[in-house]
């Protein structure tokens, strides 16, 4: 283990020239940030949410910063937190697919709402110093999971919390324009703060762990900048994050070609919010739909080829909407019945609604290890004995197929009217593909959310 | 591993009768609670607390909840993170030897925040029931590390922080009043939020692993009364706490007997705020100082006599007051030149004064397996040749010697003195001791703080 991880990151985040930052990843980041308003739409009326809000709300100090998607304001460390778990309460954020880091959830809420507060001080944080801080974050958070994955979310961490903390704090550190001593310290502030349990999934006290990453780590940049020191080697040190937190680390992935590649580039956007296995699937059941126009009362039987890993993780009985967004038959049944996999197909009235479970029951898997993770084949067989089939080698969203820009502008447009959010969707869009010009990132929120 | 860690826990917790707390540990609590006001007031001046209420401070909500021997006000997710770091951040509160948690910081702030808050609100805690809820939260945090030590600490876990936010949720949900099923979502969202670096120990940022667990086991209960749910086992789940944060895992030592011994009967205070190996050998050079009426420049020489983990942990060069309090020759200099060894004696300027210097660089240590742990022998030569000796089978403040009521006492009025505390030790002393009697347990607080 290099005894210089901290501070080769430290000082990486403190000194990275805004001009080194590729055009491809600034775009990367606006699309990154779109989609965290999109999700968080989609998350923003969720009852994990409700709870959360109930008990910070009363408790929130000054009201400084919004909410994504409602009209609360809060002070700028309970903003963070909600934000985060809104925008990751769906798990219909992005996906680090390396890592399965949900990268933006917890970085960018902290970066915002410190934008906020630094508006309102009359000295505003400029949209493309937010796109580089965020930039940054992601990448310190990406290559320390890189470096313990598979290994330290298959032990049980969850990831996005116990490595997001380290980015929100790195990102938050460049915008305060800490020296790299000082960010060092937010490291290890935020070092000391990291958990999360992957116990927790399917449950809203999942919400916690990006939540307290965000909060976490711009508490550790604002405590740094007022001083709170810690050790030099909080994250490769003997009792360190790497050591106490992981059983094998690749020490390469930490800090080789730092500044050379960007791992904003291997993040995926979801167009749907189930389980990643089940998109291809998705793509699949709709291809054909259109294609046939095929009602679902026609439908005999209807046969999924895809990888052991399809049938292990959804191959299963469900009977609540959370379970749904892993399971093959209930996803198959609402793709063909409704032409749609969103979250209003992951409720649970829809899991309970009797048509659905009566296709989703004349759903099959065929188990090919020939068909790759990343594609699935759907056999359809109609009532009258014709068959319909499509193969789907990367679904909508993966590396191989990324969503079109446009496909994310949708995205969000369809989940703010999914939860009837009172915002203009367009001028949030135009105000993000603008942002790195934009003197005062914080007009972002303002858009976001809903009038107090 | 049995399946119902966590609902045998919440049971207890939830429906353990008043009745059946023994009298003796009810005194344990009340000793365990006076003694976090008095590490409080030798630590509510650090340079770390104050960074953290610079950040924090400001960004409080409503002002209902007081700091530990200050003026400020916060709301109690605050006031129970500052004030659980205020209490630790010498090191001088309370040790459960067999585990080295320190349990009273971060479990009684989380509870006297509430109290202050129901106050308010015109329905009082009864001092009784905060002292119960305690001592069900100490036996929670201390089972579960005691089912993991010593393998969770040595990897590198500030066991002080990863159980003690279990602890600090369960005597929460207690005084809330939470049902069991509630109290098991408590411990779930405490248990996703358990952190802390042993990494960060001898820094600023240590504070923070006493202070998340204090706010976390707060807030992880708080979130439970409006619903926020849970797994069933999030302590002894595949991928729940003790599966990621232990390699080893003793389960009887979790439930067994639970409600017949109390973890409590086993927690030492400490008389002096530096590592418990330098304890016998302080007492040792107190008692040679007290019978000789020696002045130090008559010694020639000062040979300790102690077990060789008194010599790997505490045998070494330093040069600032935090480090001091681990290192022998400075702790033998201040005891035979003061007369004490508190935390005006391991201030950076002390361990730089020359005199103590010069005394310290005559002490020699001598390794003999021979003496235990928790004792130590002290021999001193004079000038004119003649020697005085001691030895100190238990330390003052050990299981076999534990401090007497009054020595806490003492401890709380030298504290308040040190620090220069407005507040009047008597009157918070007395209501300690009342405490079970007491209709209200927030009057403790209103004593212990300064006047806003």
């Amino acid at each position: 283990m290099p005894d210089n991880v901290t501070a080769t990151f430290a000082h990486f985040v403190a000194t990275h020239p805004l001009g080194e930052l590729p055009a491809t990843v600034r775009h990367d980041s606006k699309r990154a940030i779109l989609n965290l308003f999109g999700s968080g739409y989609g998350g923003c009326r969720d009852d994990a949410i409700a709870a959360m809000l109930a008990v910070t709300g009363p408790l929130s100090g000054p009201r400084q910063a919004r909410v994504i998607g409602r009209s609360e304001r809060l002070d700028m460390l309970s903003a963070a937190w909600i934000n985060a778990a809104i925008a990751n309460v769906l798990d219909f954020d992005d996906t680090h697919l390396a890592t399965v880091i949900h990268p933006t959830s917890p970085i960018a809420p902290a970066l915002l709402a410190l934008a906020e507060v630094r508006a309102a001080e009359g000295r505003p944080v400029r949209g493309i110093d937010l796109m580089h801080a965020f930039a940054l974050g992601v990448e310190v958070t990406c290559r320390v999971g890189n470096a313990i994955s598979p290994g330290h979310y298959n032990r049980g961490w969850h990831i996005t919390g116990t490595c997001g903390v380290l980015g929100a704090a790195a990102a938050v550190s460049r915008l305060l324009g800490l020296d790299a001593e000082r960010t060092g310290w937010a490291l290890a502030n935020a070092a000391t703060q990291a958990g999360g349990l992957v116990e927790t999934l399917g449950h809203h006290a999942k919400s916690l762990n990006p939540a307290n990453a965000a909060r976490g780590g711009l508490l550790a940049a604002l405590l740094a900048e007022k001083g709170l020191s810690g050790p030099a080697r909080p994250i490769e040190g003997m009792r360190g994050f790497l050591a106490v937190m992981a059983d094998k680390v690749e020490p390469a992935r930490l800090t080789d070609g730092l500044g050379e590649t960007w791992e904003l580039s291997l993040n995926a956007l979801k167009p749907y919010p189930g389980g990643v296995v089940l998109h291809p699937v998705i793509d699949a059941c709709l291809e054909i739909r259109a294609r046939a126009g095929a009602s679902a009362d026609m439908i005999e039987r209807i046969a999924v080829r895809g990888n052991p890993l399809l049938k292990a993780r959804a191959d299963r009985k469900v009977s609540t909407g959370r379970e749904a967004q892993v399971c093959l038959s209930h996803t198959v049944a609402v793709a063909f019945l409704r032409g749609r996999a969103g979250p209003a197909e992951y409720t649970d009235a829809c899991v309970n609604d009797a048509v659905v479970r009566a296709l989703g029951d004349r759903t099959v898997m065929i188990v090919d290890e020939g068909v790759p993770v990343e594609a699935a084949g759907v056999e359809v067989t109609m009532r009258d004995g014709s068959k319909l089939s499509a193969y789907v080698p990367h679904a909508r969203g993966s590396l191989g197929r990324p969503m079109t820009d446009g496909e994310v502008e949708a995205k969000l447009r369809d989940l703010a009217a999914y939860s009837a959010v009172a915002i203009d969707p367009a001028a949030l869009i135009d105000a993000l593909w603008s942002l790195d010009t934009s003197p005062d990132a914080s007009a972002l929120m303002r858009l976001a959310s809903e009038q107090a």
